[in-house]
């Protein structure tokens, strides 16, 4: 099997990798879980939430994407298969059915302080290893922290 | 509880409820392998494959949302969560790791083929209960079956 | 007078006919009602319902020329004058003055309701005299009804 | 019920809210009119009217919001509906069915001589009592007397 | 020889295929005999028939485009040589040389009411075996019957 | 020291230089509150108002460059600096820290109200030494009138 | 003859058309002028000065269609003419050949200056037969005078 | 005073100049006559004169400005003032007033056919001395003879 | 009949006329065999196959149309009827059915290096009647010579 | 009173908040210390200094922006108050009237200066508590030292 | 090794192979050494010099991939590698370190003129064997010669 | 000789200003020797490598023109000059005549491993001196190892 030979040695490859397998299942089933509140959820704050779930959403894919393909940039294969998703996830699931708008905010919310958090850690680990994937770690947890705070200020 | 009250009397609004949720855990699973191939694929055809599969994405997204929505617009709650999406899939999943193209090209038609036979059957089943759901089915339709025959022709 | 020979069997043109002009109707005055209360609404949730019914006033409008280019294509002449959306309109009407934003959100799903119901009938009265005026009118019921499911959301 | 507190005193808010009202009335059924026309014109100038009407109907529409929202801006509260509009309008009506292009250039020009005249009543009654809304009718009747124009060019 | 495996039947495939190819050369002649006519016309009348048949040409390029790409998604193969188009079409041909512009408007109308009464039968035919063709022809007869109602309308 | 001559007598330019300064440390300033409020703010309606104040900002900073190149244009030289802002400003201020949502409503009505007062003296006191002027400060009468009304009816 | 009847009884109509005229002789050949240095200019300043005058052609044409429409309007018929511009233009003119940077500067700027005092003449003049026609000429005057105080402002 | 040096022998930018002086009066009198022509016009055609006229001014304007910007480039200095324009032109001129449709077609295709036959002129004048120069007349000559098709086309 | 009268002798004219006549069948012919084969394209090579006949369709349809309009314009009449088209191409057909993508690169290197090959001879015999004709053939031969080795570079 | 919980602990908010609000009273007064001089600056060079002026104010206010809001997104509350900002800024203030182009130079330049040295403290300051801030510092500090540049290459 | 069939027999494509590679080299260096000025200028001018540097460089860099992939389709390969422009050019080369605005005027208009003259002989050169390449040289010796203007018109 | 003062005191100045030369040589010869192949490129593949190396050489000359002009910045003076490129370039060159597709992809790997692996080095060197520039040249290793990943899995 060919292999992509990225800049990193073999220690620093697996570090980096892990971390990136790591963000790339947090932003994958937050994804899918800002679509499940963007679609079902009511209340008279209907409209300001479903919007601002579909920015997440939006910027939430864009560094997915990034994320994954630094990860084979490296040398690694990222793995985002529904399966791996849906058994490695920590994010807190919705219930099914409507969710009221302020369950929302409070889904999201903690959602994000738990990826937030993570997130940090990644960005500490990867500082030595690989700077160019703390940087684009760096850089999504600004949108993710930034998001946080939108939704936290609506409570 | 409030609750949406769409346009269908409780047994149309049933039948085209299962039938989207049937239809929206094909297209998230399908968004996520062709992103899972579009980021592991090698091989010489590798710029082709990477950048089809992106727009097969970009048209996997927009039907997904189109069609949760839809089914909220009847007084349904579309699941899509990872853990639904990993239980219900019908979707072969690609094995971890690299992927040849010509492998790659063989399990999206695979995928997509058994997307389209389902499609049929939710196209037909909605034709009655719901005309405006029905439209919105043939129009995913006809992308999926478009994207069948391009991985099909690339073989 | 010259006449416009559309494709359709006197009989197809008249059932067609017909629905297209009750339709352009409902379509006309829901424009002017959302209009209406798009410029006198008040309270907390101002913007999000001021912004909204502009959504729907542009879908509605794409949606009225459609129709009434339909019935001219077709060989019948739409009546859109403000006499007969007056006379003709089954759309509850808006008391004149300020209107609370929660009475709008109840307003205008009252208004979405009875239109959606309306063209529920269209749909299914010209699927056989005239397929292609059918999809149109499917097309707009499609934006009706989402526009129906975001306003009941609100409530 | 809450109200709006405009920047004018209340005679002043009284003669101009009365001249955006009659202005808002002549804007909306001047929008049918021109609709109505671009439907159902028939003629060896067919395009070149039903275009124009469109270029008439977006400007038209474009000062009616706009003249409706500074009625609110002041302290009134705009009357936009269909029976309001049916009952108030003194736009000649065109006859319903088809209408030959040269019948169409005549009924515009009479229609927009009429409402030309009225907004040059509406600018000098507001020239004192609010400068800001009459500079919005002046723009308005400059895009109308250029309309003018070009329908009585065509004659 | 490889062959692309579409969602229909052999007989489905078979009806809607030829239905496909007919509708292919009918697009293929029209857009040969509007560009004719946008370059031979003369006339008072020339700036408006000349855009307008540019019209005509871009939208019935699109649905040439979607139908044969149709029909390889089923598993046909669309013939659009020259040869074909010429002895299989059923277009009236316009006579060399300049053509004035109440001749192009006479012509352009006849060759569309063929057109889409030819469209009429396809959209019938295929309502069974394919949805999905279906709902692609209906589209382009909606175009190309607007069409028609336009020129019609300049006579 | 050279000096633009604009064309204005010395009375005229003194009168107009004076209100246009006075205009522009209102906008400047008020620039800078809305500003500090977008960032603050906190409560269920935080993105309905978040946006809103950022639309304020953008019209207020384009009317502000209008109106302090108007003053260079007379002849006169604007002063903009932020101790010049800071004391003479007429804006009531906000307390520092999070500022709840109504509390944001109710401050920048109220600063609105004040801005629109004074530019309703700015407006009358220019009219005869300089009607270009006048026009401008009309021009952005008009939208600080408009969001004057937005801000109240979302009280 | 047939004639346009613009909104103006007989004296108005022919004091607004002789300043209308007036404006459009300056406009025309002010757009000339700035084009032939535009042109012909060297010198270290020339890029600056060079694209300044861009600006000024780009505006002053705006105006120029603007106000010439107009004339039409109110039924007059404006006269652009070259003859009419060569014998009835008050502009100095460049001489010909190469026209050093500073040369330019003080040209435009004398230019300006006679055209812009011109047009207080204009507005003052239209303000009582023509609001609307003043207006335009107010807001052709701003921009004159803002392109004034920029060329004046680089000498 | 400095001078260009441009690319050409002291004979050929003699000849070039003098080719491409005469074709800058030809285009900028050409502009001016064809305005004047688009606000004057009235007729039943008046729309589609009217929009053609704006198409030829504004490839007239482009041409005009290479050239000049080209004559400068070979070191000689383009004269576009007024004077020079009216007393060098030999663009047959319109009567002041209105114009018919059917005067402007004709009017307006004389002037073209002049502007052609000259610029053929310039053609061949200038392969020799300065293909570059040849190059833009080509280019200018091939939108002036459609601009001329186009309008005989109407007659 | 009325006859465009354009810039050439009738010698002129005539060579003229009949190159253009010849490439405008080649370039007719092309479109449709490159459409052919972007529809029936398959193999490995497919998407870059499929796309870069898509980009030489739209080359090529540019190109006819300006030819097309050309030819009126010199007071020729173009024919690109169908069955002028299909007796008088020299371009070799595809077979009908699937086409291999070295195939098609074979078939539409082939078919270009003819057409290259009689546009040199156009553009020699267009050099003397008609120099405007001669620069757009060679602009067309341009875009046509890059395709070739575009192709021919895939072999 | 509610409070946004930031990813950062006790004592890492402090010092970034700190360095924030310090960075904010900067940016803040260097906008209108640029748009100060864009508006009264003279000489020679005025164009070139004038635009210069607004890409810089361009750039500051949107780090502006994005520095506030990363205040909030911690958890501390950013002051941009005008009393705030001119009792705080450490800039050196422009006198008040016309501006010299090299007096402009100068100001901006030492202006820069500063803020560039205390940004370059900020960064070195956050590099520990707060990664996320520091990176969006070192963003700030590039456009202030590329605009550093640019000002200092002009003197 | 396989080998593209361009449109000219051997010698034509030698003679017009080999101006294409000297033109290349040309325009690679002129790049090189506009964006060396780009950086290391310095004076009053700075702005309106590094700007119009970056014009320069924009149109070279066009000019220089159409001719590189013109000297390929005629069936010769373009050398553009560092050593071989390093060697071959005879463009003078600036001074290491920073340059005076003026000195780059010079060096620049030095610089182009060399080029402008061997894009001179090319021209001449290639009229015969391949008037296709001809055209591309002489729009590409147009920009140039635009270009020498500018830069000597600053001086 | 005047010089920037930039950030930064001498040692950093001279680490950061040698790091940024010698990245500076890396991205010129790189965008040379892209081009190189961009143009020469033969193969089956030819279409994917020939856009791919479009895509590198787009953004290296994006990070080429960063990283100069953050040399400058600093006070240093890039040096990108065709002979100290080509005498200082570590990059291995292609053959000259045409260039197999694999051979293309093998060669651009092997240069974009160097580049990548000095790159490595720059980040590393300017942490200390320069975390701006370092931040730049992070942004710039991770577009160059991403198009690494591309051409590598190409193979």
């Amino acid at each position: 099997m060919p292999k992509i030979h990225g800049p990193l040695d073999d220690n620093a490859r697996k570090i980096t990798g892990e971390r990136l397998q790591s963000a790339l299942v947090d932003l994958i089933d937050l994804s899918l879980v800002a679509k499940q509140a963007h679609w079902n959820v009511i209340g008279s704050n209907f409209r300001s939430v479903h919007l601002q779930l579909d920015q997440l959403v939006s910027a939430v894919r864009d560094h997915m994407d990034t994320l994954a393909e630094r990860a084979v940039t490296i040398g690694t294969t990222p793995d985002g298969r529904s399966t791996t998703v849906a058994s490695e996830t920590r994010i807190p699931q919705p219930d099914p059915g409507y969710l009221r708008d302020d369950k929302v905010i409070a889904t999201i919310t903690d959602a994000l302080s738990g990826v937030v958090e993570r997130f940090r850690g990644h960005t500490q680990a990867t500082a030595e290893p690989d700077p160019v994937t703390q940087d684009l770690l760096i850089s999504a947890a600004q949108d993710l922290e930034q998001q946080h705070w939108m939704f936290e200020a609506m409570r």
